[in-house]
Protein backbone atom coordinates (compact mmCIF):
# COMPACT_ATOMS: atom_id res chain seq x y z
CA UNK A 1 0.00 0.00 0.00
CA UNK A 2 1.22 3.71 -0.85
CA UNK A 3 0.60 6.57 0.95
CA UNK A 4 -0.92 9.54 -0.69
CA UNK A 5 2.17 11.45 0.29
CA UNK A 6 4.11 8.92 -1.93
CA UNK A 7 2.23 9.22 -4.97
CA UNK A 8 2.59 12.93 -4.71
CA UNK A 9 6.55 12.70 -4.25
CA UNK A 10 6.96 10.13 -7.40
CA UNK A 11 4.40 12.01 -9.56
CA UNK A 12 6.66 15.08 -8.62
CA UNK A 13 9.53 12.98 -9.30
CA UNK A 14 8.53 11.80 -12.67
CA UNK A 15 7.04 15.46 -13.68
CA UNK A 16 10.58 16.77 -13.44
CA UNK A 17 12.25 13.79 -15.01
CA UNK A 18 9.89 14.08 -18.27
CA UNK A 19 10.81 17.65 -18.09
CA UNK A 20 14.70 16.68 -17.97
CA UNK A 21 14.26 14.90 -20.92
CA UNK A 22 11.99 17.32 -22.92
CA UNK A 23 8.64 15.96 -22.91
CA UNK A 24 5.88 18.56 -22.34
CA UNK A 25 2.38 16.65 -20.57
CA UNK A 26 -0.46 18.67 -19.69
CA UNK A 27 -1.35 19.37 -16.20
CA UNK A 28 -4.43 17.10 -16.53
CA UNK A 29 -2.26 14.27 -17.07
CA UNK A 30 0.34 15.53 -14.77
CA UNK A 31 -2.46 14.99 -11.80
CA UNK A 32 -3.12 11.43 -12.67
CA UNK A 33 0.49 9.92 -13.73
CA UNK A 34 0.17 6.67 -12.71
CA UNK A 35 2.09 4.99 -9.43
CA UNK A 36 3.08 1.77 -8.96
CA UNK A 37 4.43 -0.37 -6.03
CA UNK A 38 3.41 -3.40 -7.84
CA UNK A 39 1.82 -4.26 -4.17
CA UNK A 40 5.51 -4.82 -2.31
CA UNK A 41 5.26 -1.35 -0.26
CA UNK A 42 9.17 -0.62 -1.24
CA UNK A 43 8.51 1.82 -4.32
CA UNK A 44 12.38 2.88 -4.80
CA UNK A 45 12.99 -0.46 -5.29
CA UNK A 46 10.68 -2.13 -6.67
CA UNK A 47 8.30 0.31 -8.71
CA UNK A 48 6.94 2.21 -11.80
CA UNK A 49 5.53 5.78 -12.73
CA UNK A 50 3.79 5.77 -15.94
CA UNK A 51 2.07 8.32 -18.26
CA UNK A 52 -0.73 6.42 -21.03
CA UNK A 53 -0.88 8.84 -24.16
CA UNK A 54 -3.16 6.37 -25.54
CA UNK A 55 -4.60 2.74 -24.94
CA UNK A 56 -7.05 1.53 -27.36
CA UNK A 57 -7.58 -2.05 -28.69
CA UNK A 58 -5.03 -2.25 -31.03
CA UNK A 59 -2.22 0.44 -29.77
CA UNK A 60 -0.66 1.47 -26.48
CA UNK A 61 1.96 4.49 -26.17
CA UNK A 62 3.50 5.39 -22.50
CA UNK A 63 6.30 7.00 -20.77
CA UNK A 64 7.76 4.83 -17.93
CA UNK A 65 10.13 6.93 -15.59
CA UNK A 66 12.05 5.59 -12.96
CA UNK A 67 14.26 6.51 -9.96
CA UNK A 68 17.51 5.98 -9.15
CA UNK A 69 18.18 1.87 -8.94
CA UNK A 70 14.56 1.46 -9.58
CA UNK A 71 13.29 -1.42 -10.67
CA UNK A 72 9.95 -3.43 -12.73
CA UNK A 73 9.92 -6.72 -11.74
CA UNK A 74 10.28 -9.77 -14.28
CA UNK A 75 7.16 -10.55 -15.95
CA UNK A 76 5.85 -12.05 -19.52
CA UNK A 77 3.08 -10.95 -21.89
CA UNK A 78 0.34 -13.45 -22.65
CA UNK A 79 -2.07 -13.91 -24.05
CA UNK A 80 -5.91 -14.68 -24.59
CA UNK A 81 -8.13 -15.94 -26.98
CA UNK A 82 -7.20 -15.07 -30.62
CA UNK A 83 -4.82 -11.84 -28.92
CA UNK A 84 -1.59 -13.00 -29.00
CA UNK A 85 -0.41 -10.93 -26.31
CA UNK A 86 1.32 -7.67 -25.65
CA UNK A 87 4.62 -6.77 -27.72
CA UNK A 88 6.54 -3.74 -26.54
CA UNK A 89 9.31 -1.75 -27.85
CA UNK A 90 11.25 0.44 -25.35
CA UNK A 91 13.35 3.01 -26.39
CA UNK A 92 15.29 5.01 -24.14
CA UNK A 93 14.83 8.95 -23.75
CA UNK A 94 17.14 9.69 -20.89
CA UNK A 95 18.98 8.28 -18.12
CA UNK A 96 20.62 4.81 -18.51
CA UNK A 97 18.07 1.54 -18.32
CA UNK A 98 19.57 -2.53 -17.67
CA UNK A 99 17.00 -4.26 -19.36
CA UNK A 100 17.76 -7.92 -18.62
CA UNK A 101 15.77 -10.48 -21.23
CA UNK A 102 15.74 -14.39 -21.85
CA UNK A 103 19.27 -15.55 -23.75
CA UNK A 104 22.95 -16.37 -22.87
CA UNK A 105 23.40 -14.96 -19.13
CA UNK A 106 25.53 -11.78 -19.34
CA UNK A 107 28.63 -12.32 -16.62
CA UNK A 108 28.51 -9.35 -14.43
CA UNK A 109 25.38 -7.34 -15.03
CA UNK A 110 25.07 -4.05 -13.71
CA UNK A 111 21.92 -4.46 -11.95
CA UNK A 112 21.71 -5.22 -8.17
CA UNK A 113 18.24 -7.21 -8.25
CA UNK A 114 16.43 -6.79 -5.03
CA UNK A 115 14.54 -9.91 -5.10
CA UNK A 116 17.14 -11.99 -6.72
CA UNK A 117 15.47 -15.07 -6.51
CA UNK A 118 12.57 -13.77 -8.69
CA UNK A 119 14.84 -13.17 -11.70
CA UNK A 120 14.98 -16.01 -13.80
CA UNK A 121 16.65 -14.24 -17.16
CA UNK A 122 19.93 -12.34 -17.57
CA UNK A 123 20.16 -11.30 -20.85
CA UNK A 124 21.90 -7.69 -20.42
CA UNK A 125 20.81 -4.90 -22.77
CA UNK A 126 21.87 -1.55 -21.48
CA UNK A 127 20.22 1.61 -23.02
CA UNK A 128 21.18 4.95 -23.25
CA UNK A 129 19.25 7.85 -24.65
CA UNK A 130 18.48 6.63 -28.69
CA UNK A 131 18.67 3.24 -27.59
CA UNK A 132 15.83 0.67 -28.27
CA UNK A 133 14.56 -2.87 -27.94
CA UNK A 134 11.32 -5.02 -28.84
CA UNK A 135 10.26 -7.64 -26.36
CA UNK A 136 7.61 -10.24 -28.11
CA UNK A 137 4.56 -11.55 -26.19
CA UNK A 138 5.62 -14.50 -23.76
CA UNK A 139 9.25 -13.52 -23.26
CA UNK A 140 10.49 -12.92 -19.66
CA UNK A 141 11.96 -9.67 -19.19
CA UNK A 142 12.33 -7.12 -16.03
CA UNK A 143 14.72 -3.90 -16.51
CA UNK A 144 16.10 -1.40 -13.71
CA UNK A 145 17.33 2.08 -13.55
CA UNK A 146 20.87 3.34 -13.37
CA UNK A 147 22.10 6.19 -10.82
CA UNK A 148 20.33 9.01 -12.71
CA UNK A 149 17.28 7.66 -12.89
CA UNK A 150 15.61 6.89 -16.65
CA UNK A 151 12.51 8.03 -18.75
CA UNK A 152 11.48 5.08 -21.38
CA UNK A 153 8.56 5.73 -24.12
CA UNK A 154 7.20 2.25 -24.68
CA UNK A 155 5.13 1.91 -28.26
CA UNK A 156 2.95 -1.12 -27.99
CA UNK A 157 -0.22 -3.40 -28.82
CA UNK A 158 -3.01 -2.51 -26.22
CA UNK A 159 -2.52 -2.65 -22.46
CA UNK A 160 -3.85 -5.34 -20.48
CA UNK A 161 -1.93 -5.01 -17.51
CA UNK A 162 -4.30 -7.65 -15.29
CA UNK A 163 -3.40 -9.95 -17.57
CA UNK A 164 0.73 -9.62 -16.76
CA UNK A 165 2.60 -12.99 -15.37
CA UNK A 166 5.02 -11.69 -13.22
CA UNK A 167 7.61 -14.28 -11.85
CA UNK A 168 7.42 -13.14 -8.02
CA UNK A 169 4.18 -14.53 -6.39
CA UNK A 170 3.33 -11.39 -4.40
CA UNK A 171 3.15 -8.89 -6.60
CA UNK A 172 0.00 -7.18 -7.20
CA UNK A 173 -0.25 -5.28 -10.54
CA UNK A 174 -2.93 -2.96 -9.00
CA UNK A 175 -1.55 -0.19 -6.48
CA UNK A 176 -3.52 0.84 -3.53
CA UNK A 177 -3.19 4.01 -2.16
CA UNK A 178 -3.85 4.88 1.36
CA UNK A 179 -6.02 7.59 2.12
CA UNK A 180 -5.06 7.81 5.93
CA UNK B 1 11.74 14.39 -58.02
CA UNK B 2 14.21 15.34 -55.17
CA UNK B 3 17.78 16.06 -55.42
CA UNK B 4 20.08 15.10 -52.98
CA UNK B 5 20.72 17.95 -52.03
CA UNK B 6 17.10 18.87 -50.76
CA UNK B 7 16.76 15.63 -49.23
CA UNK B 8 20.09 16.78 -46.91
CA UNK B 9 18.68 19.99 -46.23
CA UNK B 10 15.53 18.59 -45.16
CA UNK B 11 17.40 16.12 -43.02
CA UNK B 12 19.53 18.72 -41.23
CA UNK B 13 16.08 21.33 -40.57
CA UNK B 14 14.35 17.87 -39.04
CA UNK B 15 17.69 16.75 -36.88
CA UNK B 16 17.45 20.53 -35.24
CA UNK B 17 13.75 20.30 -34.89
CA UNK B 18 14.01 17.21 -33.01
CA UNK B 19 16.93 18.34 -31.20
CA UNK B 20 14.85 21.73 -29.99
CA UNK B 21 11.85 19.64 -29.06
CA UNK B 22 14.50 17.22 -26.81
CA UNK B 23 14.53 14.03 -28.78
CA UNK B 24 17.25 12.24 -29.05
CA UNK B 25 18.44 10.33 -31.94
CA UNK B 26 21.14 8.42 -32.90
CA UNK B 27 23.09 9.40 -35.78
CA UNK B 28 22.40 6.09 -37.93
CA UNK B 29 18.90 7.60 -37.04
CA UNK B 30 19.53 10.99 -38.42
CA UNK B 31 22.22 9.88 -41.42
CA UNK B 32 18.95 7.37 -42.94
CA UNK B 33 15.52 9.85 -41.92
CA UNK B 34 13.13 9.99 -44.58
CA UNK B 35 12.15 12.92 -46.83
CA UNK B 36 8.82 12.64 -49.10
CA UNK B 37 7.80 15.10 -51.30
CA UNK B 38 4.87 13.15 -52.26
CA UNK B 39 5.94 13.45 -55.73
CA UNK B 40 5.00 16.98 -56.16
CA UNK B 41 8.00 18.34 -56.53
CA UNK B 42 7.23 21.14 -53.68
CA UNK B 43 8.93 19.89 -50.66
CA UNK B 44 8.85 22.81 -48.71
CA UNK B 45 5.05 23.10 -49.31
CA UNK B 46 4.04 19.53 -49.54
CA UNK B 47 5.98 17.01 -47.38
CA UNK B 48 7.45 15.54 -44.47
CA UNK B 49 10.32 14.23 -42.83
CA UNK B 50 10.18 11.18 -40.46
CA UNK B 51 12.06 9.22 -38.69
CA UNK B 52 10.32 5.61 -38.16
CA UNK B 53 11.53 4.10 -34.58
CA UNK B 54 10.09 0.43 -34.98
CA UNK B 55 7.19 -1.06 -37.49
CA UNK B 56 6.48 -4.70 -36.67
CA UNK B 57 3.51 -6.90 -38.02
CA UNK B 58 1.36 -4.93 -35.13
CA UNK B 59 3.05 -1.63 -33.91
CA UNK B 60 4.51 1.17 -35.35
CA UNK B 61 6.11 4.98 -33.88
CA UNK B 62 7.64 7.58 -35.70
CA UNK B 63 8.55 11.05 -35.63
CA UNK B 64 7.42 13.31 -38.11
CA UNK B 65 8.96 16.57 -38.80
CA UNK B 66 7.07 19.47 -40.46
CA UNK B 67 8.86 22.83 -41.94
CA UNK B 68 7.00 26.12 -41.06
CA UNK B 69 3.56 25.87 -43.31
CA UNK B 70 4.62 22.18 -44.86
CA UNK B 71 1.50 19.58 -45.07
CA UNK B 72 0.98 16.37 -45.14
CA UNK B 73 -2.00 16.15 -47.93
CA UNK B 74 -5.46 14.25 -47.34
CA UNK B 75 -5.70 11.13 -46.88
CA UNK B 76 -7.02 8.03 -45.11
CA UNK B 77 -5.86 4.35 -44.19
CA UNK B 78 -7.74 1.37 -45.43
CA UNK B 79 -7.78 -2.19 -44.69
CA UNK B 80 -6.75 -5.28 -46.13
CA UNK B 81 -8.08 -8.92 -45.64
CA UNK B 82 -9.22 -9.06 -42.04
CA UNK B 83 -6.70 -6.13 -41.44
CA UNK B 84 -8.95 -3.32 -40.78
CA UNK B 85 -6.35 -0.60 -41.52
CA UNK B 86 -4.01 1.48 -39.62
CA UNK B 87 -4.91 3.47 -36.68
CA UNK B 88 -2.83 6.30 -35.35
CA UNK B 89 -2.10 9.25 -32.56
CA UNK B 90 -0.79 12.20 -33.18
CA UNK B 91 1.24 13.94 -30.13
CA UNK B 92 2.31 17.46 -30.81
CA UNK B 93 5.73 17.38 -29.61
CA UNK B 94 6.79 21.12 -30.69
CA UNK B 95 4.95 23.95 -32.05
CA UNK B 96 1.84 23.89 -33.83
CA UNK B 97 -0.19 21.77 -35.75
CA UNK B 98 -3.54 22.18 -37.60
CA UNK B 99 -5.00 18.89 -38.40
CA UNK B 100 -8.13 18.58 -40.35
CA UNK B 101 -10.84 15.87 -40.27
CA UNK B 102 -14.07 14.46 -40.84
CA UNK B 103 -16.99 16.46 -39.08
CA UNK B 104 -18.65 20.16 -39.19
CA UNK B 105 -16.47 22.81 -41.47
CA UNK B 106 -14.74 24.91 -38.90
CA UNK B 107 -14.95 28.51 -40.10
CA UNK B 108 -12.22 30.64 -40.86
CA UNK B 109 -9.66 27.59 -40.63
CA UNK B 110 -6.21 28.55 -39.85
CA UNK B 111 -4.57 26.30 -42.50
CA UNK B 112 -3.58 27.86 -46.01
CA UNK B 113 -3.85 24.63 -48.47
CA UNK B 114 -1.67 24.71 -51.54
CA UNK B 115 -4.28 22.34 -53.45
CA UNK B 116 -7.55 23.62 -52.30
CA UNK B 117 -9.15 21.31 -54.48
CA UNK B 118 -8.22 18.05 -53.19
CA UNK B 119 -9.20 18.93 -49.52
CA UNK B 120 -12.28 17.52 -48.65
CA UNK B 121 -12.29 17.97 -44.63
CA UNK B 122 -12.33 20.92 -42.37
CA UNK B 123 -13.23 20.29 -39.67
CA UNK B 124 -10.16 22.24 -37.51
CA UNK B 125 -8.33 20.39 -34.14
CA UNK B 126 -5.43 22.52 -33.12
CA UNK B 127 -2.80 20.89 -31.63
CA UNK B 128 0.18 22.57 -29.27
CA UNK B 129 2.72 20.63 -27.53
CA UNK B 130 0.94 17.78 -24.84
CA UNK B 131 -2.16 17.61 -27.21
CA UNK B 132 -3.10 14.63 -29.24
CA UNK B 133 -5.86 13.12 -31.34
CA UNK B 134 -6.95 9.70 -32.94
CA UNK B 135 -7.29 8.67 -36.23
CA UNK B 136 -9.38 5.46 -36.96
CA UNK B 137 -9.04 3.78 -40.21
CA UNK B 138 -11.09 4.66 -43.06
CA UNK B 139 -10.97 8.36 -42.35
CA UNK B 140 -9.71 11.34 -44.29
CA UNK B 141 -7.16 14.07 -42.71
CA UNK B 142 -4.55 16.48 -43.30
CA UNK B 143 -2.67 18.56 -41.39
CA UNK B 144 -0.32 21.67 -41.81
CA UNK B 145 2.51 23.00 -39.44
CA UNK B 146 2.01 26.43 -37.94
CA UNK B 147 4.42 29.40 -38.76
CA UNK B 148 7.49 27.83 -37.09
CA UNK B 149 7.26 24.12 -38.10
CA UNK B 150 6.33 20.84 -35.80
CA UNK B 151 7.20 17.91 -34.13
CA UNK B 152 4.51 15.16 -34.25
CA UNK B 153 5.18 11.70 -32.61
CA UNK B 154 2.71 8.73 -34.05
CA UNK B 155 1.38 5.97 -32.71
CA UNK B 156 -0.11 3.77 -34.24
CA UNK B 157 -0.50 -0.06 -35.82
CA UNK B 158 1.61 -1.19 -38.44
CA UNK B 159 2.24 1.63 -41.04
CA UNK B 160 1.38 0.34 -44.65
CA UNK B 161 1.84 3.71 -46.52
CA UNK B 162 1.85 2.10 -50.01
CA UNK B 163 -1.99 1.32 -49.23
CA UNK B 164 -2.79 4.65 -48.01
CA UNK B 165 -5.73 6.43 -50.51
CA UNK B 166 -4.84 10.65 -51.00
CA UNK B 167 -7.58 12.76 -52.56
CA UNK B 168 -4.76 14.05 -55.06
CA UNK B 169 -4.51 11.50 -57.53
CA UNK B 170 -1.26 13.01 -58.80
CA UNK B 171 0.70 12.02 -55.49
CA UNK B 172 3.07 9.26 -55.43
CA UNK B 173 3.66 8.05 -51.53
CA UNK B 174 7.29 6.75 -52.41
CA UNK B 175 10.12 9.53 -52.98
CA UNK B 176 12.65 9.55 -55.84
CA UNK B 177 16.02 11.05 -55.16
CA UNK B 178 17.74 12.02 -58.12
CA UNK B 179 21.69 11.42 -57.92
CA UNK B 180 22.87 14.03 -60.21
Amino acid sequence: MLTRAQVDDARTFARSALADAGVHIRDDEAATLEVSDFGLGELEKTGLQLLVYVNTDRVCAKELVLMPGQTCPEHMHVGEGSEPGKEETFRCRRGEVWLYVEGDPTPSPRATPYRPEHCTVWHEIVLHPGDQHTIFPGTRHWFQAGPEGAVVTEFSTRSTDERDVFTDPDIRRITVVSES
